[in-house]
């Protein structure tokens, strides 16, 4: 069972990722390992072209993460990525986006997830990435 | 000599990517295969701790590469990110950053690049990526 | 269907990655899109502290990147890595080692791959990699 | 100043990674922060079609790394690497390969260098990676 509430991590969104929660970014559902994020289709997020851009990807992928490490940690306020890789597959089209995330392994010091990201039921971006834990998880 | 003038690539970025344009984010120089590029500190751009977000270093990373694409292919509209890394190296202090860019190689179809982070003259980020250069590169 | 099948993998290993042949490193199975390999625990693969080396590991993974892009693809000589992304996510034991590898996504030029590597059932390292595919794929 | 020597270091790839060793590695400079490595040019060592193998550059970029790291140090046994990322830029020669690396961030856990090889002068592959140092250094 994840250690966080959908509406809490929207919450923690909207309260400190104020840039975040401009986008419409919003988890869909979480559970223990497991996130679902969407982004809207925004003229504000595009790229030349017409369709989301590169670093609005990152930011859904990174995001995604953070509600995967919270999924299994609960709230920790200062888990930061320490590391973050993304191969981008294919053109979006221009529609929301999707990210599934899971964890890969959660270590005591370091958590390791993906996250594929899903334009219309198609595959467009693959990211990788490692959270670093603070060893003081109480707030 | 840079195919493009520090002018007109601010130019692009204000026209064709606003939300870059919202964060601050400017061409400070550049030379062929060469850029630099600042974002000023602001509250808007920051995580939870104070300093400025994992993301929004991902996106001034992309956007030095891109400057460092056109330096030596003069504009191109359609040359896409296929891959990013990035590893975080420390917290930014809560102040400006400056990316420095450059190429790796310059291929005929792929362009690979590396870009440092430094918050007040320390490495913060380093990121390796690759752009997807189309073969008809006229506009 | 795989379009190549186990025995012709090994037998392709064998006669053209002889040092790959050496380690002992045999594909077990075999679908589209998927391919599990094992490498066995042997001394010379070590280092030191007693476990499979990082660079024992990175080749099995590449290996089994190879597999997943010849089952969909049928035999194809050129076809190479161009990117290549691993986290080490803990010590294997002294024991052998199983990779399971499958597709992200199959394009025309560029097959995106990700690896699993375990150890006694636990996940040791996971790998992402790019193989860019010839145009033209006849041998 | 560094803190090992290059006899140090062939000495300890001699003991401890005899595979290594089989193939000729050498590492040919040492600074504090710097390594130079080559790999000879072997039958034994390629991929169809003649040049040296991915699994191969891998493994000597890898250890160019782990010369860095120790050139900072000194002879720190478990020192292991964490993650490792790597682009492949063009076909390398039928020749001999040399490494380039040098420290991107040295800190009390976490070192993190980059790697640039050569094939005649040509750069063929570029990689970035990260070790993760024991808490106690000693031996």
């Amino acid at each position: 069972m994840s250690k966080i509430t959908k509406q809490q991590f929207n919450q923690i969104i909207e309260n400190e990722l104020p840039w975040a929660t401009d986008t419409g970014m919003r988890l869909q559902s979480i559970e223990s390992g497991e996130a679902v994020m969407t982004l809207p289709y925004h003229r504000r997020s595009v790229r030349p072209g017409g369709s989301i851009s590169g670093p609005h990807m990152m930011m859904l992928a990174d995001a995604c993460m953070y509600a995967v490490v919270l999924s299994m940690t609960g709230k920790v306020k200062l888990s930061v990525t320490s590391s973050f890789n993304i191969n981008f597959l294919r053109k979006p089209s221009e529609s929301d986006l999707r990210a599934e995330g899971k964890i890969i392994k959660m270590g005591k010091r370091l958590a390791v997830m993906e996250v594929s990201i899903f334009s219309q039921e198609e595959i467009v971006a693959h990211a990788t990435g490692t959270y670093s834990i603070p060893p003081d998880r109480s707030l």
